[in-house]
């Protein structure tokens, strides 16, 4: 390498709350080390890099780069495309490479899931395969909190402290009304995981207050029991406050609700799911015979900056800034880690992981975070969550009275090869 | 009168982020003024009244009764129990005296819509024909921001700086993630006014931001406006945020979605809607072949005390705190009103209306609100919302990383009269 080599920052799958954050942390390390040349953004994740979208972030306002630790969603652009193996998407991988060659860059640096490392891993080997230097660093993210191989994920303290406040505060909702409003149902996301669902069981400080019941993909779903569990909250408190995942499943692992239709499916190959809170409403009305909201956070639950977790901010910023780190040590091939090293005082240091290893792995909520009945939490699973939503990261309130949010300016790096995806 | 004179407090409809704060003026000033014996709150609106659920407020704790002004929804509970006309309801009005009288009850406040202000208009004429010395006080409180005779109503200012900022941060997630997400649309509430609908519109600084398109039950829905609406943001940004209100109705005035299940309407006899969102999303997956997905506040949006407008919070203890005020001057019949006397500088002081206008009174959003092919607003919108959503309520953290939020205790006061209502 004649000049110093360039670096690639890219974003992948959902958006959360702090994905940004972590962005920063690896743009802000890379402006201030000496070995990395220029580190360029890929517009949607690894789109960019396939289509050559790239933009150089030195030109972005330093102001713009320190913002983005304030503003949700993914400002280098996401994406849900994805590559198969070394052999199916062969052309895209080589592709990739070709892009990293005409540009110079060594580095890559890859915040997402499980999907996002997978890729990460698969160029990586590649690039050894033919020869070429390069360095694949993960950065974990996900609102699912579904990743094996660290205590945590970026994103997930944020959404866990919007969707517990969200169900304390419809809670009191239903309590004031609940001679009119007897049942509410709260849907948040979780496709195969109820990490999301579990935490609201935080904002439950006494037996009255929401939720009353808790619904997680990780315990088999009967109209019975619900039935019976609603008839019995009913009982004692005179109204139902429900939080559901939206991934429930049968017994027989099917989800209660298969959307068939011609976007049922993301192209990640994921069922899209939706309707849960439909059907237990519907349940609920039928045979409880009380009327029944419910309330669809959907997209917001994970972009909620205006009430983010402090704490995760800082870890997403950290675990950037580390892979960025660890990469110029030499270090390649990883994801970084959140370790946790006490509860009391909260105590989290960082740690990194085979990509390969966190690519395969899925973590669901341990039976021992889940009461014996299978439809709330267990003190462990509270005394998990509650240091991850600690702290309120700052909100910058602009004259309109709503937040100040970043957006980059994405001025377009010349494209050296021939179009690639395009139409 | 013997001794003072006791007044009841009463909240009713659909909760807010600072009903309580209108509770909480009306408890401080009763209990600071020395005309007034015991202030009652009336459990669930005027059912605790029928049902003689009364509890002391001077028994509850100064610090719960500060901490009103930080919680959300009704802490004296609320109800959708409607009252009809003097003839029809005539049992339960000569009740609500009977009621009155057997506790010395002279003073009544309630807090409300204008189904709450004919209720306490129809009570103060009947003590008025029967000769019971009685003041009625009415206090405004409506998210719907529909009620005539005041600038805007109590509860609006927050529920729209939370769906403004809503639709700005899932705004961010659609443009993240356009390449697999197109087209989210955010439903919130507004049964025959688009107000709330119409807030959103000031999280659009710049063109591209969101909401692109806002859908309000004053301009008639087409399928046709919907497909060609979105086909044109579509061209121009590649993605498509859509904020609806949850009642568009049809050219013939009929609601695009009529829920004609068990539950489908409330006990005031409205209709219950919901799924204008699902049809929304139908019509754009179908007619313009992009994936779209939905988010429903629901009751979220009412209760959202984590981001609540200052202005707003302010405003309502003072309408509550001005009705105990003025009844003790000799006014009688009148809801307090907000009389906004410039923008910039935004000043803001009080009035009253008469209880059977406000009863009978519908406030939509004018025409020259909304813009010309009506799926936006204009700038005199955003000029009438901003300084409602100025300011942020402050939010009490427990050690648990949630918001602190009261309840009261309730203790009982003794029933002297046989019971109504029950079973």
């Amino acid at each position: 390498m004649a000049l110093n080599p360039n670096a690639i920052v890219a974003q992948s799958g959902g958006p959360t709350a702090v994905i940004n954050a972590s962005a920063c942390g690896v743009i802000q390390e890379s402006l201030a080390c000496t070995q990395i040349g220029t580190i360029y953004g890929a517009i949607n994740g690894i789109l960019g890099v396939l289509k050559e979208d790239l933009f150089d972030l030195s030109n972005e306002s330093p102001h713009a780069i320190e913002a983005l630790k304030q503003t949700p969603a993914a400002a280098i652009g996401s994406c849900r495309y994805k590559l198969k193996s070394l052999e199916k998407s062969r052309q895209d991988y080589e592709r990739i490479l070709d892009v990293f060659q005409v540009h110079n860059i060594h580095y890559f640096f890859y915040i997402g899931g499980n999907d996002s490392m997978d890729t990460a891993d698969k160029v990586n080997k590649l690039a050894a395969d033919k020869g070429y230097e390069l360095v694949c660093m993960g950065v974990p993210k996900t609102i699912d909190n579904d990743l094996a191989f660290t205590d945590h994920c970026p994103g997930y303290g944020s959404v866990a402290k919007y969707v517990a406040t969200c169900a304390m505060e419809a809670g009191k909702d239903t309590e004031a009304l609940y001679t009119a409003d007897t049942c509410t149902i709260l849907e948040v996301m979780g496709r195969n995981a109820g990490w999301i669902a579990a935490a609201t069981g935080l904002a439950r400080r006494s037996g009255q207050d929401a939720p009353h019941l808790i619904y997680m993909p990780e315990v088999p779903f009967t109209r019975e029991k619900l039935v019976s569990d609603v008839k019995e909250v009913l009982k004692e408190f005179g109204r139902v406050f429900i939080v559901t995942g939206e991934g429930l499943k049968n017994q027989d692992g099917s989800y209660i609700t298969a959307d068939t239709g011609k976007f049922g499916k993301d192209s990640f190959g994921h069922a899209q799911l939706g309707g849960v809170a439909e059907i237990l409403k519907d349940i609920i009305e039928r045979e409880v015979g009380i009327k029944t909201r419910f309330n669809k956070l959907g997209t917001n639950q994970r972009s909620a900056m205006h009430f983010a977790s402090l704490t995760d901010m800082n870890e997403a910023y950290r675990c950037g800034q580390m892979a960025v780190k660890h990469a110029l040590e030499g270090i390649n091939g990883r994801m970084v880690t959140l370790v946790r090293e006490s509860d009391n005082p909260y105590r989290c240091t960082t740690g990194l992981a085979l990509l390969s290893d966190v690519a395969n792995g899925e973590k669901k909520v341990p039976r021992e975070y889940i009461n014996e009945t299978g439809n709330g939490i267990t003190q462990a699973m509270k005394d998990y969550v509650r240091p991850l939503v600690t702290g309120e990261a700052p909100v910058t309130i602009a004259d309109d009275g709503l937040p100040e949010y970043m957006r980059f300016e994405r001025k377009p790096v010349g494209k050296k090869l021939a179009n690639y995806l395009e139409g």
